[in-house]
């Protein structure tokens, strides 16, 4: 039986993968939509309009890269509910903690955009903005730490290609403690940072997809 | 024949499960998110951003508060329909009048943010944020019970599990009324009342499970 | 072959009536949700809260009138999918516009909050919501009869069926229309009345589910 | 096997069109909804509420402008993943690249709502919305000719079919870049043709419709 098939009974439907996903997919589409709401010209942008529209760069490079990371936390989620049969009452407590975390990332995106041309904020607002994205970050591996823990995963699932998973979103914690220390001395090096780390995890490795695609075919002929 | 199952003509996708079930996760999912924007900083935060920051906890609270408390009516939506073999006319109502007040919170929640610390006022803001949770709190409860006396439950439910999530969707209503009481006296105290009811919420009963799975079990071996 | 069934190839799901219910309901949601952000507290509120929350009467009134109001459309919306076998390109066009004016809803709604109780500016601010209304409700009921006209209906859809909900469809055109004459002299009448017609969509009438129910029996004995 | 029936397994599931499919809807749905929060009074309306409504024209021409291109786009991208057989990793990253540009658009709309009626800065305005617009279009058109060259499309397509889709989705980019230069003379003749494109592709050409259906016809005999 794979994840995709409907659930059997009440207690697939109520604890099943379904509508959990169904409700996160929501909060990721409004969340990623939500933060064009961030985007704004400053009141004093009438007379030179031109110009003002050039000096929102940092309100562009802060789209981006919400954008991007919601982006790569939804493709992992799905990585990730991909692999489930079940889930549990705990791990429905952390996807919506997840889920707290992701909505809430419009509003230090926001104040990302107003601070970063600023001279002593901006270290206080790209630290602010990092930490949500760690924190982001490592609620995900929690949630997929957990779900192996618990035996949520599928049986037929092979241990490498579960290993290769909790590889794949490792790396990221140290890259975002890493440059929110960097952020600290010159901040815009952390937000190119965190775009490369979105950039990275939006683009699957080749390796992943070989993987799984040849368990499948195994599967399939078991 | 579970809820699970397409519904088999005309009649049961107008007035079934299906479609009630997708536009209520959409708003619940949509209002969740709306509450970012209750989160901003004042226009005197420019000079003392770290400050300013800090200074908004009861912002942060909130938002935890109403996320939690919309998570939880979201679970607790999911195991009333769940026991649904069908809805009638007066439930669709009695749903949408559940919505209405779900997608109204993001403004208590705002009112709550920005008059949490000042003296007067914090009393009338935490009262109006408990009435809200109060009715959607009842609401919720009102809809179980119609299904119950309707008759709209799956046959196959047993009587047990009935009477045990009337059970546990019936304490919220006499903690709100004692915190919307306390919040007269000590708003703070309220506050963090709220966010353990939705808590409380949120983590499942071990019991109810182990039921529901006891049940499910015998439900299929007949 | 019931609507209700996955389309069997690829036309079915370009110009089948899955994605188009998917879209609309989305829009639907989203635009239900999005009243709350029309109520705000003016600036000066401060000194007397309680008695600012009392005056905002004419906003909340706004509220759940267009709530219910795009509550309403959503059901009608559902009751005309339920009948359809397929969708046109004229349809899908149709609906476009029929979205175009519920998502354009919560701007008259927010107008007619800020200038109910002013002398003369309510009455410009009820006319132009209630023209909204009217509009969307025209184009419910023009969506409706041009499937019936192009035979995009079930063909075991019974003929009595197709012309109550043609008939149900109807009256609130010429409500919508007495009431926006009302309105230029007592503009508070319109608004209760507005309200009462959504109500009156909402609450779906004994007599079509008693038929819908009979028409589904004999189709099964068939 | 049509792209319709759900996936087989795990690989289809994560880089299957379902989740990629829901996800963009999600989008869609909401930046449409979102482009009535642009309309807005200006604050000195109070006066004159009549005429400043009537004033607000070029804000409803943007917000139809905007809804209509948005609503083509999603037109278009059904069409093309209705001949989507899988995707791979770049077609996901192009899709999420499409969605940025699409959740964008809210801001140039109301940048163009905003400056409309100002001498010099309107053609700022009118270039930044139509220079969004052709962004927009140039992605879809590149979405398609990527799934093509890489034979993500469903074998059993027409070669005809997919000349014509792709010869339909590609006169736009055309049309945009005359209006951008049109835009810098007479902005107003710009709008009106964004407006114009985007109903040219919400009305589906019979022509295609005939051809899938013979097709569709061609493959059920086989």
């Amino acid at each position: 039986m794979t994840s995709g098939e409907p659930a059997p009974g009440p207690i697939r439907r109520g604890l099943g993968t379904g509508r959990l996903e169904a409700f996160s997919d929501g909060v990721f589409a409004i969340a990623i939509t939500l933060l064009v709401l961030d985007i704004a010209l400053p009141a004093n942008a009438y007379r030179h309009l031109l110009h003002s529209l050039g000096e929102l760069w940092p309100t562009y490079l802060a789209y981006v890269a919400s954008f991007s990371t919601i982006g790569a936390t939804w493709l992992g989620h799905n990585a990730i509910t991909e692999y489930l049969e079940r889930v549990d009452p705990v791990f429905v407590r952390l996807n919506l903690l997840l889920l707290l975390v992701v909505a809430f990332l419009p509003f230090p995106t926001k104040l990302f955009a107003d601070y970063i041309d600023h001279d002593t904020l901006e270290r206080v607002a790209v630290t602010f903005y990092g930490a949500t994205l760690l924190l982001a970050s490592t609620l995900l591996l929690v949630l997929w730490r957990y779900a192996v823990r618990k035996r949520l995963v599928r049986p037929d699932a092979a241990d490498e290609e579960i290993e290769f998973l909790t590889q794949r979103l490792t790396p990221g914690l140290g890259g975002y403690l890493v440059l929110i220390v960097a952020g600290l001395f010159v901040p815009i090096v952390a937000v190119v940072g965190y775009l490369a780390i979105a950039l990275y995890y939006i683009i699957p490795s080749r390796h992943l997809t070989t993987r799984i695609r040849r368990s499948l075919h195994r599967s399939r002929v078991t």
